[in-house]
């Protein structure tokens, strides 16, 4: 029997290798790129949850950056308990699940399939309903995720959306050619800074995680992965949002991890960061600009484009929910209650 | 010199006033409503931050259940951080701020109304920037709100906005004329409870608030107020979402506040009950439906309309923010770092 979180760290350390191969078949993309390319949608809008929720955030700052078009996050509970039938002819509609199982994605999903939206399932399951339901299916190719908190198909959906939305607009992938080898040394070179952040926050009562931007993405799952595995309070906020009023709630006993990289998003964090330290707070700045701001600690990360940093941003704060559940006494692999598909509607 | 709070407990009593004098303008709302209605839009978008947001999100549902148009929330800082400049010809963009003086709402809106959206403002400043640049400016008329977290402007907003779809689907605001009477017999009818739930959890360890359909905006608020105002760990999450993972963090030492109102979210939410309580949490339930649901404890709110509820859901919620605050030796109208107005950019 593996001990505990043996599982979730696996899963954590395969990623490298997973991001390998989602480029390597990214020749697969091409078919359902030009599709949406050709398709010149009015606007597209985004439905998941969880985890796949904010890969679903990533996606539409990717839309609206760069395909230029106005893009949102859907209720799909408008449609499966109130009944909306908005038109939905030249829509995109993007439905991201790993597992492709949940039962109102999937019926979300066929409901705006016949109401005329272009249907596109990003799951790890190709053969799952969400996938058979959609007129397009785009796999990510994660392979089998054991581990009930979601790792590797939180960041191989990223890579895939990100591919896929490049090659929309003509591009090569260059900018994630060697993603899996900047993974690697994301990985490895953030061990020792990971572990020391567990220490600083082993017996924190609350943890805040912001960012901006793209990273905001990164911010969010981030929180949820630690409130998932560490039993944590822990939440997430833009680096907008937090100076509205949330500031408010941090002080001595809060842990606030800023995700800040290279670029306009990491750039906006320069006036968050500071402000929070003012209220005593103990900030761990991760990202390939967490020199650039004057954190109580930080876990540096490759620079890439910005686009795709939050693929990277991401790894080192899986292994520190890991480190943190385990060094609180928990197992992420056993948390009580939780299951891969759940059957909300 | 007030006591510590006197300035929210003053704002929150002010409510059922307020909802009695925006029900009574009800007629200045009708202008922009039919140019809602003649002007068709392909969809909606809405941008906001802060307790707006959660405006901005119960309005999302009014928009697509009501107007049966697709909508969704869009992230300001794709324009304002990465210049995205997407075609808007025939969008509905409703942007929602209090103040109207948030730097980077104003850009946003002036943005796209370059790029061709129907832009409307629902503020409580009608000489503020944003109301001046939108196309058309709602005003919410909650009169000024001195004390820091936002309390009557968040419920006029959903007034306002409920008003506005109401008008532009041709409803005569049947459903919310008498909400101010119903406003007060919900302050005093659960003012007890309300100090009940704080004797329950003023030594609680963290906070989850959960609801689906229009009372996730609810739960969303809830969540902010008791985070900006009690120093707590709060966390919202959809019913749906929740049953995704996060369920794995709550256990004995966690307090769950369920909203629970009658209609199909509040339907939703019967499964979410036994799974939390499964848990060992202390689950108080608080709407009309809150004594269908297998609660610890509950708050009960008069019934309504499914699509009103949250104007009075929230109310009670407020009170245990207030009152949490003060047990917990705070004064919520002093909240160190907290500001009416952020210059984010």
């Amino acid at each position: 029997m593996p001990g505990a979180g043996a599982l979730m760290a696996a899963e954590i350390a395969e990623q490298p290798a997973v991001f390998d191969a989602v480029v390597t078949r990214r020749a697969e993309l091409a078919a359902v790129a030009e599709r949406l390319a050709a398709h010149r949608p009015r606007f597209a809008l985004l439905a998941a949850r969880g985890s796949s929720d904010h890969a679903a955030l990533y996606t539409k700052y990717l839309i609206e950056v760069l395909l230029q078009l106005p893009s949102g996050l859907v209720s799909p509970s408008t449609t499966t308990l109130y009944g909306a039938e908005p038109d939905l002819a030249g829509v995109l509609y993007v439905t991201v699940s790993q597992s492709g199982g949940s039962p109102d994605l999937v019926e979300a999903t066929q409901a705006a399939r016949a109401r005329g939206a272009l249907t596109v399932a990003v799951t790890n399951t190709p053969d799952s309903p969400l996938a058979r339901i959609a007129e397009h299916a785009v796999e990510i190719g994660a392979g089998t995720e054991r581990a009930v908190a979601a790792t590797k198909t939180y960041t191989a959906t990223l890579l895939t959306t990100y591919l896929l939305v490049d090659a929309a607009r003509g591009g090569s992938g260059e900018e994630v050619a060697n993603i899996g080898e900047l993974a690697r040394a994301t990985l490895a070179g953030s061990a020792g800074a990971v572990t020391a952040a567990m220490e600083r926050y082993r017996d924190v009562e609350r943890l805040v995680t912001t960012g901006r931007g793209y990273s905001s993405a990164t911010a969010a799952e981030a929180a949820l992965k630690l409130a998932e595995t560490s039993y944590l309070g822990a939440r997430a906020y833009s680096g907008a949002d937090l100076l509205h009023g949330p500031v408010a709630a941090i002080d001595s006993r809060t842990g606030v991890i800023a995700v800040t990289s290279r670029g306009r998003g990491g750039d906006a964090m320069r006036d968050v960061v500071p402000a929070v330290r003012d209220r005593g707070a103990d900030v761990l700045a991760v990202g390939s600009a967490a020199a650039d701001v004057p954190a109580s600690a930080r876990i540096d990360v490759p620079a890439t484009a910005e686009e795709v940093a939050p693929i990277l941003e991401i790894l080192p704060l899986q292994r520190l929910a890991l480190e943190l559940a385990l060094a609180r006494g928990g197992d992420p692999d056993q948390p009580r209650g939780l299951s891969k598909v759940t059957r909300t509607r």
